[in-house]
């Protein structure tokens, strides 16, 4: 099978290329016309059957092998993100306030190369192989649930996919076993108290104190409540009440994020909260709205796949550029697939150092090491090739 | 002297009409130009003598008495206030979203009726009248202050005040002897701490959690730090860091009112402020900015004309309408007059529950008993010729 | 009347005998027999009529004047307190731990003074003398209620005491009408959390944690809850958890007094306090145990009685040397007698710095002038005279 | 090989045998000498090489096998605790407050068993073993380090241990590569503030509420400011200060433990704790003392043998008995061994719920299935045989 490894070095280019395009044309979650129609366009032109409007601006490809055997499905995302584009190069984002600030044209480029390699040597698959171009990853709900309801894992028996991932170096790729990326939950708690003279605290109910409280008390749940060995994170994102020096405010809203690995811990989490905020509000008679709202779930890789990806990726790379990556905190709604299928979830290296390529995701200065795509794309390649073998 | 307060009497109903039609036509601070011109016209129409633009737009009448004596100031404000009149009656404001919400019509008119009566009657003084209009009582530095840097002052000996007050009933007046209105300083903290991802609390320093502490720790100034019975507030009226659920905020923003009588007290609680918010930036290795704004000083009222006002006011309401005030936590201008110079600042209560006259001080339903003028104007009067006598 | 003060004037040497030798003889709260008996043989002597064994170990003397008239009570106190005395002089306490360390010692001897002068006069008095020698005023419940409840007061009409007090000048005299000593009372938090291994929090209730939460958020009691110019304290003494430093402590205990002057307001804040603890302990999941035990009530002087004290006080010792005192945070029992008859207490100044009578009350090396006994004899002697006249 | 583990289990009883008399007769760490001497005479009587008092009360046993090869340690603990027996069983202690509540009884005898059963058939050992029965497990600075500088790894190629574990149910054994038990430091800090009457704060600086604070302030630590992938637990074990209700307290002493994993963490985490408590006192103008005693490091396993613990306890137990251990919080000073040479530190499953033995380890009626000694035995001679091969 090495020929078809062959054939995406021959393609770099030409991905590179869909890549610059659809940086510099990004559009926003639940926006990717374009995108999806540029990405169905192509996969028909090869001869592979699609559908389009999956659950939204979903794309899904379907290559049947030459030979029997199981399907694989591979998963990139489309989606960009509201921010300027501050890069200095050829290809920054034509579109004001709207930029690919987390890698996800790479993603889309990336799986179009093993589709179009793979429609070309289609007789020699020993199954089938299911390209899912999914919309709107960066938003709750994500576009991964409404996909999959829309039916997209239906024939599909394993699925893989990749993060392109700057605070890696290119080169070398990352995952762990079981739980991976965390379950990003957001909360609002609106604090009501009572206004009046800020001379006269005692004939108010004063929110800014009893939210600041509350900021305190919550890491108690980190802290105290919940078991060392299991990472949770709470965080208060935004503190917002009052609008004048010498009026105490009525009202004080928190809004913050919950991070959590155990499923089983984020239902702790919740209650403890909600524990927490009655408490102190009681101590001040104030009252609260409590909102909870849950992100996507824990990724969570199958231990057999996870085994693969060292398998594959070792054989591929080399030992000493394949890693156990530590657990990551923010989210995926990768996650969904792997609560339907076995599967595993990648990270990349896309960093470089030495060629200046050192911003995080989300930075208005974001850019990858392109190269990082064909690692990818050869590596998802393989991991089917093998789920297949 | 009975003849002066019949006199108030003949005229109460020309006072209410004054008082509605600057209850009609209000001007916020800094702009009183058609109230100046207002109490200008009247002043210089009963022959007294009128300087006008005094240290703003305040206005000083000069009447001299027929036989010599002290020269005794009164005065009264009259700035409005930017809040929209809600109230139902036939002398609304005109003005969008500018309300006399704090009675300051009511004090320029019950000052303009003393000044007609007085006028008429000038022969029988022992001495001189002092009508001080002053600008720009709600917003610092205030009126007062410039007013007396232009000489407002200059041959005065003594100086009466009052102010109508609606949380008070109708026919009852209240002061105390020393201090009586507190100083209402104000204060911005701004922590700066260093933004994040909300799930990479470690790589931030997260200015919401810092400021929460410091809004719980600022509450021990007065908890533990000063004497129980020398009363304080420190009081954070609003709060405001962060911009998105799962970003940990660079920096947050506290402003609020430290409130106090004892000068001595007042820097000592800016110095534990100052300690307070070093200390619990360094825990957590922020910074920070503090500013404070030194407000009004505190209304230290004259002990001897504190005795005054108890024989005057048990005169001519009563002892049982008279009444040693509580300290008020409110601060006023007025006090500048009273570090320069002996005098006493008067509550007039102006509030009727069975006339539904029951919202307090800047409430967009406030208004007055306007009874209570009569009784202002025949008080702030026999004070005044008291201290002739 | 002269006369009875230079009768005083001519024993002073007398009640310096009585008191040294008391000095030298203390005894504690509830034991204080042989002090009462000494009381009591010298009462006996003078031919007054004794009471023994009053509510305790009270002594009540009664000495019918020669003409009718009123009845006036004047109060002494007489238990010493569990203090090694560090004083070097010629009287200090030959009993180990016991000290008269507040000055109880010359408040009999200033009483028994009194009964002396009186005694020989009686047939001058146009009215009744009550000797009130009060055992343990240092301990609640106190001597004073349980006297009460003995009749000490049935026949009483207004009742009068001193305080020699130390931090205040010999010479000057102070008291303030209406509230001017503070209700002490106490209160004990058992906080129950789940005790376990010092690395396992999660497995724990951490009582220390919950009860250091407490304590902080007591305090907003007083910084957010209460009117600022109502003074108030809650502080927590002691503090007392855990065992091991590896070990979660199960249980932690807080003890603490709170200090008010407003009887509403002590009702107000037990109950503020009990909210506190229960939110606080449901944040956690911990339970709790609440007592709060109520000391002496607020000492209230009677508004007449504080204005005798003001007129015979300056014609005695001169304006310069009365004073109204500010609020005082300590506690005394003769609130007891305020609440059943008018009357007043009063803080006679008994510091001398040039003789190093420096050392504040319940201090190992606390000493008073001892001239301060004859001012107080005189004092309270003119304050009954006065109040028969 | 085969032939060990049948010797192993014909002395089974033998084994329970010496392990109930251990128990029977505990001795406190630092104080195990009858103990150490019956396991020498045990080892002498086997013609097994024995130093003595190596390092304080540690023995020190070397077999030489019959063939050349490396040589490998294996390490028992000794010591009890001061714990009384409340177990209901034919052996229980002897000695009053004395216990072996942690199992080192049975790691002695455990430990004893393959001594005995590899001195058989030396012949046949292809390297030497080195047994280490060391005494004070329990107390730092512990046994590891003191008979590490004596010598007793001089020769050692690699050394393994195991912890007989009753949370872990028996039959099933436990490691993890790496980090895997906790680094347990103690921490003391003394608050110094300024004593005083409790109604006064102002005049004092209460040390309750400043350690108070500081017990809250610090776990801004574990829930702010450190990786959350990153274990770490800051616990106040203990909080004392204060007397009396109305005295505010002078001093308040913390004493607690950071348990951390990673030793850049620990660091780390001792820098932030003395910053938050400088910074807390400043607040508060105290002053505080500070002590931080580093205890055992963490138990870092050699990944290799970690990888050689999984395939030997497999092949002997099934894969379904083997797991790979959660981080433990607990701390043992067999990391010493493991900063010196390569080796594993294992966890044998000790617990049966059916027959009762559900008791952790430091409880009073703690016990163990002892067959967990024969798999205990089995495993450590199995790892040593297979690292000699």
């Amino acid at each position: 099978m090495n020929n078809m490894h062959d054939d995406l070095q021959a393609i770099y280019e030409e991905m590179v290329g869909w890549r610059r395009y659809l940086h510099q044309n990004p559009e926003l979650s639940y926006q990717e016309y374009d995108t999806a129609a540029f990405v169905a366009k192509h996969l028909e032109s090869w001869g592979i059957e699609v559908r389009t409007s999956v659950g939204g601006n979903g794309v899904v490809g379907l290559l049947r092998g030459g030979e029997p055997g199981p399907t694989v499905a591979l998963r990139a995302d489309m989606d960009a993100l509201p921010i300027q584009d501050e890069k200095s190069c050829s290809y920054t984002s034509t579109k004001k306030g709207i930029m690919h600030a987390c890698g996800h044209d790479a993603h889309t480029s990336t799986l179009l190369g093993i589709a179009k390699v793979a429609s070309v040597r289609r007789a020699e698959l020993k199954g089938n192989l299911v390209f899912l171009f999914q919309h709107a990853e960066e938003i709750s709900p994500g576009g991964a649930d409404s996909m999959i309801k829309a039916g997209c894992l239906d024939e599909v028996d394993a699925v893989f996919g990749v993060h392109l991932w700057t605070p890696f170096p290119v080169g070398h790729v990352y995952t762990r076993p079981g739980a991976f990326m965390a379950a990003p939950d957001e909360f609002t708690i609106r604090i009501q108290g009572k206004g009046g003279h800020g001379g006269l605290p005692h004939q108010t109910i004063d929110s800014v104190y009893v939210a600041s409280q509350l900021v305190v008390n919550l890491q108690s749940i980190v802290s105290r409540q919940v078991d060392p060995v299991d990472p949770c994170v709470v965080s208060v994102g935004s503190f917002h009440g009052g609008t004048s020096f010498n009026v105490i405010a009525e009202t004080s809203v928190l809004n913050g994020t919950v991070r959590t690995f155990n499923p089983a811990l984020r239902d702790d989490v919740r209650e403890r909260m909600e524990r927490i905020v009655k408490g102190t509000c009681e101590i001040a008679q104030a009252t609260y709205e409590f909102e909870y709202k849950l992100g996507y779930p824990t990724v969570i890789n199958d231990l057999k796949e996870a085994e693969r990806f060292a398998r594959v990726s070792t054989a591929m790379f080399g030992a000493e550029h394949v890693h156990e990556s530590p657990l990551i905190m923010a989210g995926e709604d990768f996650a969904y697939y792997l609560q339907e299928r076995p599967g595993c979830f990648i990270f990349v290296g896309a960093g470089n150092v030495e060629s200046g390529i050192i911003y995080p995701h989300h930075h208005p200065r974001f850019d990858i090491d392109e190269r990082s795509m064909l690692q990818a794309a050869n590596l998802l390649l393989a991991m089917a090739l093998d789920y297949m073998a």
